[in-house]
């Protein structure tokens, strides 16, 4: 018992009872208390009960857990606020929203990983391809309404990377670039925003340019990104200075991995460089719990992508011709790898 | 885009997605992977893949999260074992496991907290009584192998608490003792254990008699612990010096609960004392997110039950007729409250 008494079971529950958390933060998004919040005052919770159709019997427990989790701020006199970032980064009318990933893990992910153990002991994908129809991409792509909620995600996903690569790369010494799998446009409206001297162009499948185009439009960038409509497998990489490849490699097998890092190394001229970030995995795979996981959501996902170290990445670079691999971590769990022709 | 700056969307990410590492360690205590190193010096990939039936995609990604999650220890030559804490509680082999909790949230709730947005709109259960057959422990008692599973559930969240009443309590002033809801006699047992002068009594529904007189039988207590049948809604409460309710009134009604102290308040001798415990939510409602979710926990699991703070449940206990009530932080998010006749 002496052992005992100095060990607690503590964060064993709180691991294993942190799904609740997780979804009560996923259904506040989805039914949109933050962007309803957003740009009031204190609110009182006989407001936010119609607003959001909350009933009697829940709303107070729901509110002050996501007070507890420091998702919300309570007055004094038990009114209800968003926090400064839940106002920034959870109103869905703000440029800075990074909703879009969550509610696809509130509509997908969380029932998906409910048979992560059958994913563990088959090595088979457990999303909407579980029936056998269609791979990951082609179910989401056919679908206008379940593509646009993808795109979105990938955008929430980006934005904050996508900022730390405008200060993290010496976009200075280049003139033109290319996102490669570039969803919404996310990425490449921010790093035209930061970097006005750049023309940039967005690479993705035929049915992303309608997104594409009315969202660099919104953003008023039309004029210096272009929408490129291609299949990163079955066509070339568009020739620029620069190529930037997110959330793209740990989609797919090592072999897919490797031929994407030729074909960009191809597309490149001399002195020109590719960027890929992920959530990559430390070296030593002990410390970025969220590249792990996120290994195993390619589990859940795909049929054989997974995530990666700097080192492994550095090494299919180098095997793919690339000469000076550079890792610098961004933002969160997040890391690029540069590469120079 | 300063105020930005300053301010990171990590926690939101974090959080949204932390039922990723809550579902990583649901699948490997179901696949038995600490109970299976248990005991064992560090084990290779390998011979774990195959005890478990891991598939060879998934292992080293699932494996190496674990690690990073502080939950297995990687050797420098990349063999796994146990941390001191999953060696202790999380092997089924041993008294001290806390898993079965876990058990109940991998096998049920987390599926039924997918449906979470639903409950906070209808203020309905969605559990097994989703389709109104019956309530939560009409549907968990009526099948042996839930019931086992609910109960066993039951001991692993009460042990680590159990120990901490142990010491907490005046045990010395008192002889007799019975714990209402006392599933698996995890509680008596615990006391008993430690106080070797007491005489106690576990009450529970009849159909909880074999797992109760088993469990006792097998910790050598069956002298000292004996199991009373009743219904404490419908039944007299037993007549002893001190009544222990821990995760009860969180299961029912305001009207349910403040029934359930009154019939404490009329079993007791005076002098006597009633111990209630659960994971009481801090007066403020602001810090102990566990006990708030927990209340939602029982928005998806009961008709009507809720969790509350030791304000709200002293204010309920001297209405009852009890003087001289104090409020006890235990372990964890625990806390008791401890009422005198």
């Amino acid at each position: 018992m002496t052992r005992m008494s100095t060990l607690a079971p503590d964060k064993i529950l709180q691991l294993g009872s942190a799904f609740w958390a997780s979804k009560t933060l996923l259904s506040a998004i989805e039914l949109g208390l933050f962007t309803w919040l957003a740009g009031k005052g204190p609110q009182d919770i006989e407001s936010i009960r119609q607003a959001l159709g909350l009933h009697e019997r829940s709303a107070r427990d729901f509110l002050d857990a996501l007070v507890a989790l420091d998702m919300l701020q309570r007055t004094t006199d038990g009114r209800y606020t968003n926090t400064a970032e839940t106002e920034i980064y959870l109103d869905r009318n703000k440029p800075s929203y990074v909703g879009g990933m969550l509610e696809m893990m509130n509509s997908r992910l969380y029932r998906f990983w409910g048979n992560l153990t059958e994913a563990l002991t088959t090595g088979l994908p457990q999303n909407e391809t579980r029936n056998g129809e269609a791979g990951l991409f082609e179910a989401v792509y056919a679908e206008p309404a379940r593509l646009e909620m993808f795109l979105g995600a990938m955008t929430g996903l980006s934005l904050p990377t996508a900022r730390a690569i405008g200060t993290a790369f010496p976009w200075r010494e280049h003139r033109t670039f290319a996102d490669i799998g570039c969803a919404q446009g996310g990425l490449t409206a921010e790093i035209a925003r930061a970097h006005p001297h750049l023309t940039g162009y967005g690479f993705d499948l035929p049915a992303v340019r309608p997104v594409f185009e009315s969202y660099v439009a919104q953003h008023e960038l039309d004029r210096r990104l272009t929408f490129l409509a291609g299949d990163f497998f079955n066509d070339p990489l568009p020739s620029v200075e620069v190529l930037v490849m997110g959330h793209i490699l740990h989609d797919w097998s090592l072999d897919e991995k490797k031929l994407l890092l030729r074909k960009a190394y191809e597309a490149l001229s001399a002195g020109g460089a590719l960027i890929v970030y992920d959530a990559m995995i430390d070296d030593e795979r002990r410390t970025n719990a969220f590249g792990l996981l996120m290994s195993l959501n390619m589990l859940i996902e795909t049929q054989a992508g997974f995530d990666y170290t700097g080192a492994d990445c550095r090494a299919w670079m180098h095997e793919a011709g690339f000469r000076e691999v550079q890792i610098k971590p961004l933002q969160g769990p997040y890391s690029m790898a540069v590469a120079r022709k």
